[in-house]
């Protein structure tokens, strides 16, 4: 498939208002309620990008520094990192949108991989993406270290062939 | 603090079944649906473990590798696996169990970080995790080289200094 | 059907949560939502006990005396008590947990009644089941009292053909 | 409190249409939904024969014998069938409205028993309620043998105290 | 289709208490999903009064004055006002029902349009409706109004061939 | 107040996947769902606008010409299109995204009225909307004749004081 798209291409904008039921005891959104909305913003960016059927195949390390209230405004924004073969990494960033104390802050960010699969369920190709600013360009160069990475931690590859990461842990 | 518990003591077991409005167009669980309910089944674990209310720090990596569908039974289990000195690692497992096939499929694993908060939202001291079984002592171990490398990728460690870490990438 | 099973083989744990969505103005847990997880609950351990597809047939007196708050964990543990031709009896315990005041209560007990369908929505037969422990034995003694007592209320047996009740109200 | 009410103040009409995420695999409502529901239609009978904040005390025995499809109407009607000094029963009945086929067949009744409560969660008295249909006197009448029966089972009352169960099953 | 039927044929009334996830930071029920409730009321008068299955066609203007807390009783009551060829206009009355204050508010009314469709989607034929009462012949005769006004507003119809909508605005 | 506000500060964009619980029985999403989705958008944008606390004060006609299937990409966009010196109308607009067959179709409109409140729930003074774009313009200036129809409709304003819809319906 000699198909490529741009990163800007499959951004995907969900704003919303925490309710109720999606808070802890603190009156505070669940870390695994963000989890849910990050996955499902990130799964339209993913089938805006391959134009097919998505499904999850991993969440990277997400860390919950800040704490989302109740009726608060949450923004998400997911874009498509980088394409491998049959896989896509994409970014989400999470934003509180503060309106009345006019503050705009930037929560945390998830990494979640998605593969394309066809009506079997079966894998197929992914068309590459082109990254074009400065912060995609950056976000897609590490986007292979992860891969690397997260090779290594199930034993799929050898620590020994990531020349990347031999560079960061080696002597 | 000088109390310890058992991995036993927060072992949290949570059985449910798979609701249409949980589903994607596959008709199986969204991959963010079950991060949130694993994320809520570990929160359970870390108050049981620490006796305090307990927030998510962050989630390390998790992957879907296989379909869990609509109707199906979803047995989660978490147990603490380290606890840190203002944090604690939970592992949570997944089952699909059919009944009906006679078959209990593990569908995958997720590694949350909780810590414990006084009523003004602070992080608080930890009683120590003492791990009993060989898969607990296991995970007790990888608990540590999982926080190296979190601290290491979020730049507030040095590579050089993690002795486990150097030896997998190192040379 | 010759086959039988245990009680245990069909113990469900369902630990939860409880969402502010599920109470009511006092801030706590509506009666009917315990209803409906006491269903769920047993729905599965009838299904683990019999391996076929099951609907509700009815539920028995549940009463509820202690409050469960908002924010408050709830474990529901429900066992096969008796199974009858093509009937099953499920007794579902429920506590409150609250590991940060260290206290387990039992707020109360709910017993269904469960039959195994087909693909047509038709009763079919249901494998023996064998009560171990003291509380499984007491529990399979009373399911055919309850069965004798409902089955005179609904006006389909007759009041002097129970031995069982006769003994209970008569003279 | 001289104060007295009739049955018919307290009618509650609970129409709505069964939802995807209320039903099993066999895409019929649940009985655990239907209990929630017909605990949330007594709890404002209740509400509205006492004028206070009610809270569900139990709920009797209830039989699930006919499926109601996803997508159909249910009806729910509720009235208090009689007070006690500090508990109400409410009788709800249950109709499965199918206009398309011009079909109205009800499902199954549930009986339920409400206390008032003050601020403090504790039982305060209740007005009178005066039947007056012939099935609201029908019901009246049959509320007093359950209750009976309700403290017999539970050991609150001596099975050769209750003159009316007596009569029932004795010799 | 000769066929017609009266306004109380097609009265539906569901009454429900407002849950915490329905509200918004003030605490009471959000706009949008008592527009939500309304179209859920008026498609089931809608289905009784044609006895096919509907859709919403269009939503009138409807005024939010007065706020309804969670936890209040909210009854809907909606009935056919009109039907024409192929569309029907239904009208929702709602009022918030407080027994322990003895009030009872009406807070707003909607005006829904539905239309009966076959199974492919295609509209068909509706009964005509005959109002009975002095308000459902007022609603009738405003109903043309509306309708004519729709038309002019969406250019369907030209503003000179409106007697009626000519005398309220014209010299 | 003097301060003034661009309509593109108001822009929300809510982009989201229909669940099946929203859907009818044709699978399709429920328009009160729709109208629901919309009030939680605009609400946004009027505290956007206002940088206040904000209710729902009325919805105008919306009409629903295109289904939107379960599983479908469903995008609102929503802007403030007039502010008045209490209340501020919001413009929404509605499409289907259906990246597989690389489709965007705009399903419906929806405008609605916002007011600002106090802590008190009193209506408070907005700032003023200066529009830029043609399209905003346009929205602008339809949006005081909306107004005086409403006004005139609910007997608010004498019919013969709007020049501007004198002029489109009278002689």
């Amino acid at each position: 498939m000699e198909k490529t798209k741009k990163a800007a291409e499959s951004l995907t904008i969900m704003t919303n208002i925490v309710l109720p039921n999606e808070t802890n005891s603190l009156r505070n959104l669940f870390g695994g309620e963000l989890l849910a909305k990050m996955d499902r913003c990130a799964s339209i960016s993913a089938a805006r990008h391959c134009e097919r059927r998505v499904v999850t195949a991993s969440v990277n390390h997400v860390s919950f520094d800040h704490p989302i209230p109740e009726g608060g405004i949450v923004v998400l924004e997911s874009k498509v990192s980088r394409a491998f073969s049959t896989s896509m990494e994409i970014y989400v960033d999470v934003w509180l949108d503060d309106p009345i104390n006019q503050k705009k802050i930037h929560t945390n960010s998830g990494i979640y991989t998605f593969v394309a699969v066809d009506e079997y369920n079966r894998p197929i190709p992914i068309p590459k993406m082109v990254p074009e600013t400065e912060e995609e360009i950056s976000r897609f160069d590490a986007a292979l270290r992860r891969k690397e990475l997260s090779l290594i931690l199930s034993g799929r590859m050898n620590a020994a062939d990531s020349v990347e990461l031999k560079r960061l842990f080696g002597s």
